[in-house]
This record gives C-alpha cells, structure tokens and sequence, in this order.
C-alpha cells in the first residue's frame, strides 16, 4: 500500500502560530509532534515510510523534509502552484503508477488530529482491502458528535456488507455544509457523516475515473506521466499546472462517480480547524481551561480558555471564554467562538502591509 | 520653597510591569516620562531642582539616580526600612531644616498622574502661601468626579478665606475610605473632597505637630538630628528606624491636629492606583480601546480594552473590558474592573517561590 498526505494548507486560522511559511500541518499544536509527524508517524504501522508521499508546494519543502527525516526525499512531490485536491491526487497516482505499476492509495490530509490511532488503522486497512477487492472509491465518514455547520456531509445508502468487520455503505449523495437545522437533522438521522477528507483507491482506479469525469485534468496529466524521471520533468509539471483548473476531488469526482462507498467510524478525529477546534480536543482543568505547548499560567477565576505560551507565565483574571496565544511577535486575543475571525486579522495584515507577521 | 517627594512604594498592583526592582513611580505607563520624572518635571517651575529632595528605599536608590539626573546626589534620602508617612516626612523635614534653617516643604507622592499641570502649580503655590503665613497644615483635597470607594475623603469645615484666589477651608474630620452608598452621598453633598496625600507646612511646624502628637517618632528624629552629616549617621538612622512604629502622617498627626487646612482643587489628578486608573486617563478611540506605550493592536469587534504591549502586535477579536500587558516575561490578562486583584497572582507567585517574576 502506498500513502499519500496532502500538505498544500495555508493554515491563516492558525495565526499568530501559522505564517505563510508555516502552514498549521507544520506546527506542534496539538503535541510535541508536529501534525504532519503525527500524521506519518500514525500511518507508519500500515505504510512504511519508503511508501510514503508528500505533496506538497516549493516554499514548504524545506521544512517538511526537515521534520520527516524518515520519507525519502524522492517521495516528496512538488507541485509548482495549488490546484486543489483533484490534481494533487492526480499527480501521486502516477507517481504510484510509475513506482509499483500499481498500489493501493491512502490519500490523506496532513493536518488532521486522531484521537484512537489504532482503530484509525484498523479502518484504513479495512478500507484499503474494500478498494482492492471492488476497485472502488472509499471514503470514511466520521460519524457526527455535534450538528456541525463547517464540514461536508455524506449521506450512506445501501449496505455493501462488511470488509475485516467494518460496515461498508454506498454513498447515496454529498452534501455541502449545512446549515445548523439542516446539520441537527443530519445528526439525528444517524445516516450522514462528516466528510474526513480521506480517500481509499487504487492509482488505476482513481485515474479512470479522472479520466471519465475531468478529461481536461487527466489530458495533463497524461503529459505530465510523459516527463516523469527525465530532466523535463519540473519544466513539465509547472506548464501544465498553471493551465489546471482547481477542482477539488469531491465535486470533481466523487459527487458523480458511480462506486462510491463509506465506512462509518468513530475515532477521535478533529480537522483541528480553528484554535476553537483546538480547544476541543485539548486537556482541559475542572473550569475548561487548558494550557498547552507546555504553558505555565496562572488562572484566577477564569473559564474556558486556551492558552498558548510556551516562552512567558500568564496570568488570566476573571476572563471567560477567551484564546490567547503569544508568539515571538504577535499575540492573539480572541474570543472562544469567534477563532473564524483570525482571517480577519490576517487579512488587515495584509492590508497593512505588515508582511513580516503574515 | 522646598519639595518632598516621597518614593517608597511598592507597586504590586502594576504587575507584571511593576516588580520588586521596579515599582510605579519608575515606571514610564502614562507617558514617556517615568511617573516620578513626570512628578519632578511637574514641580520643577516652582521648586528648583536643589530643593527637591526624594525619600527612598536602598534597592532603589541607583534606579531613581538615573532617573533624575537633575536631582543633586545629597538630594536622594535613604530609609533604611520603610515605616510610613510620618516617619518619611519627620525625616525630611530634618534634612530641610539642616540645609536652609527652616521652609516651605511641599510634601507629595511620587506616583500620582496630573492632567493639568499649570493648575496643579497654581494650586501647590496658594498653599505654600498659606502654609507660610499662618503656620498651618494644608492638604490638597480634590473635588471628586465619582463615587469613588478607594480614596479617603476629607469634610471641608468653615471657610478661612482665599489664598492667592483659592478657597481655603478649615477640615472638619478625614474619613476612611466609604462604602459605595456613603461614597455617593459625598459625592453629593459637594463638601468631600478625596484626600490626594499631598500635604504643604513649614517644617517647623509639621516637627511641632510630630513632637506634639508622635513623641516617639520626634525623640527617634531628635537622636537622627544630632547625627546628621556625621559618619555615624548611616547607622544611627538604621537603629533608630527599625524602632519606629509605622503610622501614616494622616492618622497619627493629620486627624488630631487642629490647623488642618484644605484647598478644593480639580487638575485632572489620578492617583494611577491600578490599570484600571490607568485605562481612565488614558487616550481611547471611539470604542473605549487604549494602547499604550507605543502598542500596535489590531481592534477587530473589540471594546474598552487596555493593551501595553510595545515589544508585538496585538490582535483582539471579540473581547470587550480587557486589560492586557505583555513584558518580556509575562503576560498579564485582566478583565476590566479586576485589576485590584492583580496582587492575588504576585501572592501566588511568591506562594510558588517564582521570584524572578515578582
């Protein structure tokens, strides 16, 4: 089996702590491991390391190599600008395709958290034998703890039986985010699940499938798969990549391909989207607050908060529902509920030409 | 005319820019001018640098030298024990007495913030004018604009006539600090004026006063006296002040005495008693948001917020009534109206022997 992790975030609703050269999948802010480390190093009992791609973009690169000295540096793609999930897929399938004819993909974002690694495994092997076995396309759906609004949904159809003791549906349609009674109808229903972004398929199968729904994309690539290994290569792949069109994989492909099933599962997953998703999935005292990154902080009468600062002691008092997070430069204050927000913040740095903090 | 500037404060309360090493006066949080230069610079039109003499502790005694420039060396007296007003005042009236047989002594804090200086003066000079005339004691007792529970109050009595076109009255009694409900009916009744601790007299007549009323302290000052310029003094005035009783100059001659004067006076006085003073006479945009000491902040749906952060960026999302101070070890965040209890995390620092943050 091959994986392939999807590190082209920008990551601006991490800010102060993600910069445009530190994306969140670079960052340590759920552990003392970075999230793209805890993403190899939870993937690296199925897949191991030689089998691992990152793609990624050119000013990342560094830092990326620099924190998974396990990968090879042959597996880590480039791609010259983004263009969305569909050609990032596109591309690590012919890699694949050219390394081992051809493999199982595990396509993964990198900046997601995972409460219960080993049954994180357990239904990616399960999936990966579903795609083997069906050449189908295999999502898992995060079965919903809360009427979320901000993910994608995927409602489950007819049951296609069970593969290593995992329930296996079809996936009946895809739905946008919704709004909150629309996200509470889906709750109670116990037939949609949260779109974890992971995608379980063969290199072959998904290309097929670029090919019957985006020709455009596959003409390209086929162009590209010409250059791979020769000294055209990058002049290749960044012609052709500015030409893309930036479709993701899940309204390019997956709303209108045919074979296309879902494994329900629950384990702990956070997409880690905001410092209130943060927050969330941190340790928290008897009063809500949590003090990560191995900050010392003093709280007086204050609930609900999260703090971040690993270099100065802070002390709260009498603050309720706030994020404060201190960087080398910037410290954020914000409202619990409100971390959506932090673009505004990145967007009037911006404006202000305060480059150095972006 | 002679002044007395009394620099013994502690300034737990301005944590964490306020330390052990650093208190208030010496610190610049109303302008670019540390408080106490600004208490100099403010009296300098009508008491020569000469004749401005401060009263410290040892630990800091280098700190306010370089501070003041301006102030002669022999000018800096040191207690070698703080022991209140009393003390402090007897001590200062010696060294007066020593250098210009007897004067005019202007006594005031060190750490007070004044809106109007040109009032303030003329104020301080029709006080020293009836000081000097009628061998009294005159306090300056400012109209109050509040409520306010955390000053002690003086009742003015029966008028004594103008002074260089100030009323002057006769004290009736001084109060306590009230509780709201009586704070309001000062406020009320227009006869209460806060009591701004600063106090005018001969200093013959305020050592009178002492002998009179604190025996003890006089018979101390007497033996202190005798030692003064000699090589003993040092160690006289150490043995002498360990021994003293520790009694403000309100209580132990102010409320006894029967000369008490009072000028009502309003020039934009604040004692800066705590960040929340601070915020009120600070400059604040349309939303009630000051940033101070050069801060850069970013106010997005913010309001009433005090930020002191000159070293980085402040970006607050949805705060409202926050107080926020960041020094180069530790960060401070308080809500608005809390900030008295700023000295429950110095106690918990010292609790948890984190010395080097105190």
């Amino acid at each position: 089996m091959h994986a392939v992790i999807m590190a082209g975030g920008r990551g601006t609703r991490f800010w102060p702590r993600s910069r445009e050269k530190k994306p969140k999948h670079l960052l340590d802010i759920v552990s003392d491991r970075t999230i793209i480390q805890e993403t190899v190093d939870r993937i690296k009992p199925l897949v191991k390391p030689n089998n691992i791609l990152i793609v990624t973009g050119r000013k990342h690169a560094r830092e990326l190599i620099r924190q998974l000295p396990e990968v090879p540096l042959k597996n880590i793609i480039i791609e010259p600008v983004g263009r969305n999930t569909a050609a990032c897929i596109g591309l690590a399938a012919l890699h694949i395709q050219k390394k081992a004819k051809d493999d199982v993909m595990i396509v993964l974002p990198s900046d997601h958290g995972i409460g219960d690694p080993g049954q994180y495994r357990k239904v990616i092997a399960a999936a990966a034998r579903a795609a083997e076995k069906e050449n189908a396309l295999v999502t898992i759906g995060i079965e919903p703890t809360s009427p979320h609004t901000g993910f994608g949904y995927m409602e489950g159809g007819a049951s296609a039986g069970k593969v290593s003791g995992k329930a296996l549906l079809r996936v009946k349609s895809f739905r946008e985010k919704p709004d909150l009674k629309q996200a509470e109808i889906f709750l109670k229903s116990g037939n949609f699940f949260w779109n974890s972004g992971m995608f379980i398929w063969k290199a072959s199968t998904i290309l097929n499938e670029i090919k019957h729904f985006l020709p455009d994309l596959y003409s390209g690539l086929t162009t590209i798969n010409a250059s791979l290994g020769k000294s055209s290569e990058a002049k290749t792949v960044s012609a052709i990549y500015k030409s893309l069109a930036s479709v993701s994989i899940d309204y390019g492909v997956m709303e209108k391909a045919k074979d296309v099933f879902v494994i329900p599962a629950r384990f702990g997953w956070s997409d880690v989207g905001s410092w209130d998703a943060l927050w969330e999935i941190s340790a928290k005292d008897k009063n809500g607050n949590a003090a990560t990154g191995g900050s010392q902080a003093i709280f007086e009468d204050t609930g609900n908060a999260l703090v971040y600062s690993p270099k100065k002691l802070v002390a709260l008092i009498g603050i309720k529902d706030v994020i404060v997070v201190e960087t080398k430069d910037a410290l954020l204050l914000c409202k619990k509920g409100r971390s959506q927000d932090v673009k505004k913040i990145v967007d009037a740095l911006e404006a202000g030409h305060l480059n150095h903090l972006l």
